[in-house]
């Protein structure tokens, strides 16, 4: 592993070093194609929440009923809308109606998969405040996810306000109970209209709402997992530490496979070791007793290149580490292999399994079906989640929901 | 690199081999969010060409002049569209006149790449017939493709006879001059209108058309690649083998960065071992004296998983055989690793290199940039291809312009 870990460390300096401009002569070449290259986006008019023009609908839909609410199925009365192109830079921000995009079939976004989002959620506290959780992580990854595919880089918090004037216009989608929430899909797309393949000349940032009801409306489920080696999410070099629509596409095909098995997600392994790196599209947690040292410790997997950086995975350590810590938890960020969970399973010392992620906060883990066997993560016969899981669920709500003052509100 | 291997070797039989339908609790589970799973979608309405409907364009463009054609930019008056629903598969084939496509915003193709293509070509011969050049090629690689992404399948000889019936509605704008073609673009993508992340319930399969001219209209130009290591394109496990978009947009970065330092396209390296796999978006043959043997030996990377299925390639290798072979060449796919090229060339055994793909049929590589210094591919200054790539283009372009009856055309 010692190449892979070198050309990681290679590719994190490639991508971020301030780029020589291009010579002339290569000028000239990308220039045939396209408007302009990603260096000199940041020179062009930047994203500006006072030009916001907004065009109220004219059709407001019905609300749907709380108990009917499916994630993502059903939408709010508005868009919010931010066109960029290499010679302007960011247009006039617009909140209108919720319609269809128009675009021409050429755009690279049907071609090259350019395009990149983020999930997150406005919540009404008990005074009826909207609040957002940790808008400014959603931000700075976005911005991360754009510029690796070429696409143009905005201020998060222009961004940030301009969402906020969208959720206010479009509260009343928000039921205020606890557990319901605006489920905010901002979006960027290239739009350029040549089939060549290059940085897009043009893109579309949009950001939908869809109301969502609890992801447990009855109280926990576990599920099952099936550890997946014949698929690879992703890999050192790659893109999977970003929210491109590029690693999502290619993991259905997997879990339609594990699902005809029974199993509710994949669990990713990595290499010949079978590290552990994602579940579904969640971040994993393990809390086991350490083999060598006997202590309590929660384990994820490390940001090598190759997982998400989840949000909520960000805010499950900070919190472990503030409330887990000074009850003796050790909290690592650590490469687990498979083997290694197989085994403290075996000897007792497993205590839970949860994954991470914006949709459900935790989505605890009953088996996991590794080598022809089913590795039981701890959860007791009549239980559907652990102590840990649990525990993190109701701090994070509390603080969503507001019960709790924290500056991630 | 065995566990990669056979990883590779289980994840073939997984996606290939029959699936199991999935159990009643599981169907349930797909069906909270999904209106159907790929397996049941074969048992749906085919494509079925004796339904075409064609709508004539009322607004013919103006014919771009030849020496202006720009690749993928200027499309013809018409556009063939296909709808897929999971309740009644294909819909009725439609020509209708080049417009935008609508869809909601929240159309799986906008946030995780539900998509893939096909770059395909038509020409004029002599006696102005149009031919198309081993289509049923294309129509096999799309269909794998969508499979691979939860995207239906299709009879692959109706997709082609419905090209057929467009491209002779729009045959005005294939320029009958050698060099001159109509460049096709076959693109499926995913319409679901959910952010679920699971099986499309709707595609559309769309094919717009490019008139393009000679890819080096002033003869050929070599070409400068910068090998590299720091980002990947493929891995085995992965989707490199596919004609998917998520393959597409992660790649222009290096590509910028690549050209930045002065080099057209990256050579993408992989491995400890920095095999030699594809360069740019095309596949790469290596012509050089085998060290051992000192025969004469054309080499492109095996067909493992991460490179893929080209057409040209799959047409380059069939001619070698049947042309080269008998003078003595040997034809290997086989890993190749870039410290035996560079080896080669210094120690005299290289002959040339060459990329190969639909757009330019072969392009001439005169440098890799490795490791700090130039490896020098065997063109003399003064050369801008060498004899197996000239030979090649001729062959090639011999056939697809009907110069020579044969079975490809």
């Amino acid at each position: 592993m010692k190449s892979l870990q070198f050309a990681r460390s290679k590719a994190l300096q490639s991508f971020s070093a301030p780029r020589a401009l291009p010579s002339p002569a290569t000028a000239q070449l990308w220039k045939r194609c396209f408007s302009a290259t990603s260096a000199t986006a940041s020179q062009l008019a930047g994203l500006d929440p006072a030009k916001l023009q907004v065009t109220k609908t004219t059709t407001p839909k019905e609300l749907t009923a709380p108990q009917d609410l499916v994630f993502g199925k059903t939408f709010t009365d508005h868009m919010l809308s931010i066109e960029w192109t290499a010679a302007k830079g960011w247009h006039a921000p617009q909140i209108g109606p919720y319609q269809n995009l128009s675009l021409d079939p050429s755009a690279c976004v049907f071609h090259y998969a350019f395009e990149c989002f983020e999930g997150m959620k406005a919540y009404k506290d008990k005074s009826d405040q909207i609040r957002l959780f940790r808008p400014n992580k959603n931000m700075e990854r976005l911005n991360k996810s754009s510029a690796r595919i070429a696409l143009p880089s905005f201020d998060g918090e222009a961004l940030t306000k301009l969402i906020g004037e969208f959720v206010k216009l479009d509260s009343k989608f928000i039921p205020n109970a606890r557990g319901y929430s605006l489920y905010l899909r901002p979006t960027m797309i290239g739009t350029q209209k040549t089939l060549g393949v290059g940085p897009p000349g043009s893109a579309l940032l949009f950001v939908i709402a869809s109301p969502v009801g609890p992801y447990y409306p009855t109280g926990f489920k576990a599920i099952s997992l099936e550890a997946t080696d014949y698929a690879v999410r992703a890999w050192p070099g790659g893109v999977g530490d970003k929210k491109l629509g590029a690693n999502y596409a290619p993991c259905v095909l997997p879990q339609l496979n594990a699902a005809s098995r029974g199993f509710q997600q994949n669990l990713w392994l990595f290499g010949e070791e079978e590290y552990i790196t994602e579940v579904g599209t969640m971040n994993l947690f393990v809390a086991l007793k350490n083999k060598e040292t006997g202590q309590k410790e929660l384990v994820t997997a490390p940001l090598d290149g190759t997982i998400l950086e989840g949000v909520t995975r960000d805010s499950v350590l900070a919190l472990a580490r503030e409330r887990l810590a000074p009850k003796g938890w050790t909290i690592s960020e650590r490469k687990l292999k498979m083997s290694e969970v197989a085994e403290a399973a075996e000897e007792g010392r497993m205590i839970e399994v949860f994954g991470a992620g914006t949709a459900a906060i935790v989505s605890p883990v009953r088996t996991i079906s590794y080598q022809g066997k089913l590795v039981d993560c701890g959860l007791k016969e009549n239980e559907e989640a652990g102590e840990i899981a649990l525990q993190m669920k109701n701090w994070i709500e509390g603080i969503q929901y507001g019960d709790e003052a924290h500056p991630w509100r």
